[in-house]
């Protein structure tokens, strides 16, 4: 599997490309809508079809580059069912397989940060990757207060789902603020702090006290990306 | 091996932490000064002892924490021979080997950017990681306009000891501005404008037009790094 991790400066996001390397065949995991022409070099210098493009979650944070995509490209376009994104091609769900090539990503439903927030994971023998959006960051988890999360949700996500994932499951999540590229489920089950919270209703608690303000450009990211970023013309 | 990528978002400048998992041992190879903090919540997190810290070359844009790890967990400090900086515990030249625990980094040295700029290979069976520094960056390398700075060399360099690398060589750099992580010789060899140059004269030529600004810290980082980033007091 070919794999490469890309970063966007302006919104701390992580983008990541995997391809099958026999067919050519490629998937885009979070893209930002500022960075496709540079998605389009990369995958053009690599050799690479985009089969499809694919969000973890509607972003409040930045704009999505699925429609933009969708236009370069001709690739399909994906967003979790809970998202009602009538824009994307198809919709995925709990237990669903997104195919790149004769690979696949494996849909796991880990509603919490919003009620439409996935995690993917790749599997190569027992080696697992898990793209796992905003649901657990290194070191943290997304914030629960809007976009119907809900934290007693995220707490069932990150104990029940991923916490029950090998240890050395790799960690890839969709933003980080301080420079780290990856972690393991075992590190954050032993080192991240809203891991340690003892219980769901310890977990609530802290996650209502955080009094975070809200991303700046959410009240514009979040209608652009319900349309891919990229509004089909009248 | 363990290794991690982190990015210090200030400087856009990678730093390397690679481990042996066997005995703990770490390597850090550029990290940053403000930053040193968290390279020791890493390592402890993650069980390991700081044996060496390695700068790949004198650098202009950034504070080295050679010093400040040096105190703060007693590991050995590195740079090359032509650096001149006292402050290291010792100094590598080419064919040298860096050992971590029971692995090690071999020191390839290929100046241009600057007359001290090293390459580390790491090697595990046939696959190879090459940190480059600022010699040969992802679809660019590093300027040689100053710091005994010299185009030909860099050609050298380039073309005769980095590109005579296998195709499937992994090369991390010391910075990317773009977010991109990661590429290969191969890669590299195909798609990067610097390395389409044809002959040393045409290379010289492209890179004595480039009419860079000064990096903004250079009168700052350059003397401060050559003293490890941190004076020994006096």
């Amino acid at each position: 599997m070919l794999f490469r991790q890309l970063f966007d400066t302006e919104s701390s996001t992580y983008t990541y490309l995997l391809a099958d390397e026999a067919t050519r065949k490629a998937v885009l995991i979070d893209p930002v809508a500022g960075n496709a022409e540079q998605y389009i070099q990369l995958l053009r210098q690599l050799d690479l079809t985009l089969e499809v493009a694919v969000d973890t979650h509607v972003h409040a944070d930045h704009i999505t580059a699925l429609g933009i995509l969708r236009d370069m490209t001709g690739c399909a376009t994906m967003m979790g069912e809970p998202a009602r994104a009538s824009c994307v091609s198809a919709t995925f769900r709990d237990g669903d397989k997104i195919p790149f090539g004769k690979l696949e990503l494996e849909v796991l439903y880990t509603p919490g940060h919003t009620d439409d927030s996935y995690t993917f994971l790749y599997r190569a023998g027992t080696r697992i990757w898990a793209f796992t959006g905003d649901t657990l960051l290194i070191r943290g988890c997304g914030r629960t207060d809007f976009q119907n999360g809900n934290s007693a949700q995220q707490y069932e996500s990150l104990h029940r789902k991923l916490l029950a994932l090998p240890d050395d499951t790799r960690v890839y999540p969709a933003h980080d603020y301080k420079g780290w590229t990856m972690s393991t489920i075992g590190e954050e089950r032993a080192h991240n702090p809203r891991l340690q919270a003892r219980g769901v209703d310890a977990f609530v608690t802290l996650m209502a006290n955080l009094k975070l303000a809200n991303p700046k450009h959410m009240d514009v990211a979040v209608p652009a990306n319900l349309a891919c970023g990229k509004p089909r013309a009248a």
